[in-house]
């Protein structure tokens, strides 16, 4: 299975040796036409959902037009490095990704706890079709669906997993797993990016381990109007979830959940 | 207790509604001199270990020498940002900090998968002093010691905490939480740096959640011999605890752990 990777262990109790399956973590390098524009530490595949998924949800791109090419490094025979290519080409879009570069900078250490982040989200977002109604019935079901989704998860117990259920039956449509929670959101919601269904209007999105401030941003770029983790909660992600009017829920088991908006 | 707030929750099975204590989430500003370094998204409260722990695992440190002056931005009510003042002045740090923000950026994008990381580690890290020899049993007991020494967790389920304790007997030194794992260990391992007792050759580094290629990457350049992971451990974790003769476990429980090197 690709993302993971067999090692000697010894096991305690008992001091047994053997090998174990743990997961595979790789940095990837995303640039813009020449420009590198950020690396992160992932499991290899979906590299292409990754990239396009990171664009999207911190401001560089709006929608799956705005990408002419986007590939893996041509002769590069290692894989860790995927180039974006711009509509209109990089004289058009450099600045303006630097501009969202300093932004992103800027606002998140502005020093108002989160205040000029939400402005900025609020201007870049796409409105968000209603407010989410989800039976809690259904909810409930969505720990265990979310699980069955990952598999390396289940080999490894080292992935995180991020799905994309319907709002209304809950269905799964996609889910991906990654070492990093972000990697995972950036990998489903890339998917749906490169197949120019965008806004994800009429989803919940589900992550394993915690809902943080940059889990309930990457959803609200990408115009999803609910997010429920596994894990906790943080002050910022319910504070963004609330300004936002998305459902935020967390502690996500089998018929149990704590909702916070 | 500072890093905790209460919020208003509606709970499923039932629906009532009530509160809830959540994790605070706020970014921080690294300034080093008056150039911004980096925001992490972090749970206030030892900011200044953060800090310190940070630019000390990132190579723009060695020692508590090289800090004359640690603190929040002077007049900023806020408390969002902390600013380093250098040993010798900035005119002579800062070329090294840019090469060092190069260094790091070129070699976790390298597409060698860690080589030159590896390299740049081995060759900016403090000697180990020995192989770690770790008892098995006394590793067994650390994992309820860490969740012993994590009040916040406790009330939130929100935090990962850092713990480092001694090899030889498995005492606890000093523990830290934070949303984010790799600040928990910034925390521990710059509160060491700040009372000038580096490098922190004698003591393992318990982390709660997985060990990642950046954990064990802070443990080495701190000089800590062994580092156990409540979670699992990643590829480029165990490749790099391998190549610099550090001990590495995971999935530590109550009794039962798995040794990877």
């Amino acid at each position: 299975m690709s993302g993971v990777v067999r090692v000697a262990v010894t096991r305690w109790p008992g001091g047994a040796s053997g090998d174990d399956e743990i997961v595979v973590e790789e940095p990837l390098e995303i640039r813009v036409e020449d420009h590198p524009l950020a690396v992160t530490m992932r499991t290899p595949g979906a590299d292409l959902d990754l990239a396009a998924g990171f664009l999207w949800t911190e401001g560089v791109i709006d929608a799956a037009d705005d990408l002419v090419g986007l590939q893996h490094l041509p002769g590069d025979p290692v894989g860790n490095t995927v180039v974006a290519r711009l509509a209109g080409g990089v004289e058009a879009h450099w600045e303006a990704i630097q501009k969202a570069t300093r932004e992103i900078y800027a606002t998140s250490a502005c020093g108002i706890c989160g205040k000029a982040s939400l402005d900025r989200i609020r201007l870049l977002a796409p409105t968000l079709p209603r407010r989410a109604q989800v039976a809690p019935q259904l909810l409930a079901t969505l720990a265990d669906a979310l699980r069955d989704a990952q598999p390396a998860f289940a080999r490894t117990g080292g992935l995180h997993g991020a799905g994309l259920f319907t709002l209304d039956t809950g269905e799964l449509e996609l889910a991906r797993e990654d070492i990093g929670r972000h990697n995972a959101v950036d990998k489903v919601l890339g998917a749906r990016l490169r197949a120019d269904r965008t806004p994800v209007g009429d989803r919940i999105l589900v992550v394993s381990g915690r809902a943080g401030f940059e889990i309930v941003q990457k959803a609200r770029m990408a115009g999803v109007p609910a997010v429920v983790a596994i894990g906790a909660a943080s002050s910022l992600a319910v504070e963004l979830a609330r300004d936002a009017g998305m459902m935020l829920a967390g502690f996500l088991g089998r018929d149990r959940y704590v909702r916070y908006s």
